[in-house]
C-alpha cells in the first residue's frame, strides 16, 4: 500500500472515439467525506462502449471508468472508508437531501453525478477508474470487499451486479416463477445466477452461441418459447423488449434494464395491458442497498457460478484503447489494471 | 322478506342492442355453495353500455346487470351468505383450484364465470341483476352490507368500488403522493375519494364539466400541468392514457384501468421506461378482499364524500331499455329496482 496520498498521478484521459491519453494529474487535497483510492482493478462496461461509440452523449475529455476495485488509501474527516479497506463504490453521488433522494431515488438525485461520467476540466477531474487513482466525492456509496473475493469478481459488483439486484427486485418475489431473461452478456448472466438463486426457473435468449452456451453453464436453459411470469431485458432491443411482452402470462411483470440509448419505439397494446393485469416497469441504476447486497450476493455465490470466467485478465492502463475496441467476439467483460 | 323461494321469478332478457324483454323464468334448486338473492337494486355500469352497444363481445341472449344489492332468499349446503342477510357479490366466480387462483389473481381463474356475462340459454340462467333474482354459484364472494348504507350507495361497491380498491393498491402507499386521475365517471370519483383518503394530493381531467364541479366537489382540483406520481386511467382513451405517461415525474407509476375494449397502441419510449424508473400497470376486476375493502371503505366515509349523489333514482325493471339508452347528458350511474 502506499505510504502516504501520492501528489500527483496517472489518469488515462479519454479524447473521443476509443482514443485515450496517459496524463500526470496532481491529487487534490481531500475535503469533508472524500476518499482517495487507488484502482486494482477496473472493468470495462457495456455503457463505455456506448459512449466511446458514440451511441451516448458524455462529457470529454473525460476519465472513463465506473466499475472498479481499489484501496483506500486516504479518507477525509466524515469519509465512508478508512484506509486499507479494499472497496467497490457506487456509480451514482447524490445529495442525500434532495426531494429524490428522500423519497429513495438518491440514483435520479436532481445535483446527481456519476464515477466516470464527468468532465475532466471540472471540479471533479479524477473520476473515473482508468486511473491510477480515483477520488470518491461526498454522497459516494462504498461496500468493503471480502479478503477471498478475487479483484475480477468484485469489480463489477459496482454497476453490473448492483444494477442486477435491483433489477430482480423489481421484478417482485421470484420464488417458483418462470423468468425470461434477454441477453446472456455481464448483466444477464448476473440476473441469470440471482434469480435461480432466489428460486426462479430461468430462461435465456442470446443470439450469441457462446453467450448462450456460458447461460447453460449458468443454470438458464434456452428460452424458446411459452409464457413467464417475469421477464427481463438487457438486450437494449426494442424488438427483443416486444417480444419479451408477447410471452408475459397473466399478471406478468416486464423488468426493462437496457435501453439506456435511444431505441425506437415500443407499441403496446392498452387493453391487453388491462385485462392481463401486466406490468412494465424500468430500472437505471440502483440505490446504496443494492451495491452492498451485490458484494454479499457475489460472496454468498463465490462457488456456485464461475464468476472468475466473466472477466478477461486484465490489460496495463497504457493500453486501455485497445479494451475500448473490443473485437467483435468479445463476449463479456474486459478489464484494466494500473 | 319472501317467506319461501319462489318457484319462478322475473328476468330482463338482453336481445342484442338494448332490446330486452321480460320473461318468466323458473328458478333452480339450489346446489352446494349456491346462493339465491332477491335483488332490491342494481346499476348500469359503463361496461353494460359497451356491451348493448357492441364495442365489446358478449353472450346474447343474456341477463346483464353486476352491480347490484340484494337480500339473501335461500342459501344451499355451504353457501358463503345467510338468509335475510343484505350483500353485495363479485363479479367474478372462481374454481379457487387452478394456478391462477392459487397465485391470487382469482379475477382471471381459467374456468372463470361472471355475474351478468353468461349465455342465458347455458347452466347458469339467472346470471344478471337486472331480474327478481339472481342465483350466486359456488365461488362467487359475497359481502354484507351495513344496515345504515343505502342500497344505492352499497351496489356500485361490486364492480365500481372494488375495481378501484385494486386499482389503487396497484399504485402503491399513496401518503404524500401527487396523483392524477384522468376520468370523473363512478370510478374516477371513487379513487379521488379513495386517493384522498390515503393521503395523496389529487388532480382530475374530464371533458365535462359537471363531471369536474363533482370530482372539485369530492376534493379534487383540475388536473391541469405539473409533474405528478401516480397517474390512474379510467376514460380508456390511448390518448389519455399517453398524455398521462408523459406527465409521470421520475419513479412514477402509471395503473391503466379503463382500457377494457380495443383501443389504439400507445407509443413508449423505452429508454424513458429506464432512465426514469417509470412503471405501466394494468387493472382489470379485483380479488375477493378487495370487495370486502369497497364496502368498509364505503361505510366509513359514508358521510365524508356525497356518495348518494353518483347514482340516479331507479326505474323498474320493465323500464331497463331507457336505463341501457343513456341520454348523452348522463354523468354517472343509472339504477334499476325490480
Amino acid at each position: 500500500m502506499d505510504p502516504v496520498p501520492p501528489g500527483v498521478t496517472t489518469a488515462a484521459i479519454w479524447q473521443g472515439g476509443s482514443g485515450t491519453s496517459l496524463q500526470r494529474v496532481p491529487v487534490p487535497r481531500l475535503g469533508p467525506g472524500e476518499t482517495l483510492v487507488r484502482v486494482r482493478l477496473a472493468t470495462v462496461c457495456g455503457s463505455d462502449l456506448h459512449t466511446v461509440s458514440g451511441r451516448r452523449p458524455a462529457p470529454c475529455p473525460s476519465v472513463l471508468g465506473h466499475e472498479a476495485v481499489g484501496d483506500v488509501i486516504a479518507a477525509g474527516p466524515g469519509s465512508p472508508a478508512e484506509p486499507g479497506q479494499r472497496i467497490v463504490w457506487s456509480v451514482t453521488v447524490s445529495c442525500g437531501a434532495c426531494a429524490r433522494c428522500r423519497s429513495g431515488r438518491s440514483a435520479k438525485c436532481t445535483a446527481v453525478r456519476k464515477t466516470g461520467h464527468e468532465p475532466f476540466d471540472g471540479d471533479w477531474p479524477l473520476s473515473g477508474a482508468y486511473a491510477e487513482h480515483i477520488v470518491l466525492p461526498r454522497g459516494t456509496t462504498v461496500a468493503a470487499v471480502p479478503a477471498r473475493m478475487p479483484d475480477a469478481v468484485a469489480a463489477p459488483a459496482a454497476c453490473a451486479t448492483a444494477t442486477v439486484m435491483a433489477t430482480v427486485q423489481a421484478a417482485g418475489p421470484l420464488i417458483g416463477r418462470r423468468v425470461l431473461i434477454g441477453g446472456a452478456g455481464m448483466l444477464g448472466l448476473t440476473a441469470t445466477a440471482a434469480c435461480l438463486d432466489a428460486g426462479a426457473a430461468v430462461q435465456v435468449i442470446d443470439h450469441h452461441p457462446d453467450r448462450m452456451a456460458l447461460a447453460t453453464e449458468f443454470g438458464a436453459r434456452p428460452g424458446d418459447d411459452g409464457p413467464v411470469d417475469v421477464a427481463i431485458d438487457f438486450t437494449g432491443s426494442t424488438a427483443a423488449v416486444s417480444a419479451a411482452l408477447a410471452r408475459l402470462d397473466v399478471g406478468g411483470i416486464l423488468v426493462i434494464a437496457g435501453s439506456v440509448a435511444p431505441s425506437p419505439t415500443l407499441a403496446v397494446d392498452p387493453e391487453q395491458i388491462v385485462r392481463r393485469w401486466l406490468t412494465i416497469t424500468g430500472v437505471h441504476n440502483y440505490e446504496p442497498r443494492h451495491l452492498r447486497e451485490a458484494v454479499v450476493f457475489l460472496d454468498r455465490t463465490l462457488h456456485r457460478w464461475p464468476w472468475h470466467q466473466l472477466v478477461d485478465d486484465p490489460v496495463p492502463l497504457a493500453d486501455l484503447a485497445s479494451a475500448l475496441r473490443p473485437p467483435p467476439t468479445r463476449m463479456l467483460r474486459t478489464a484494466v489494471a494500473p
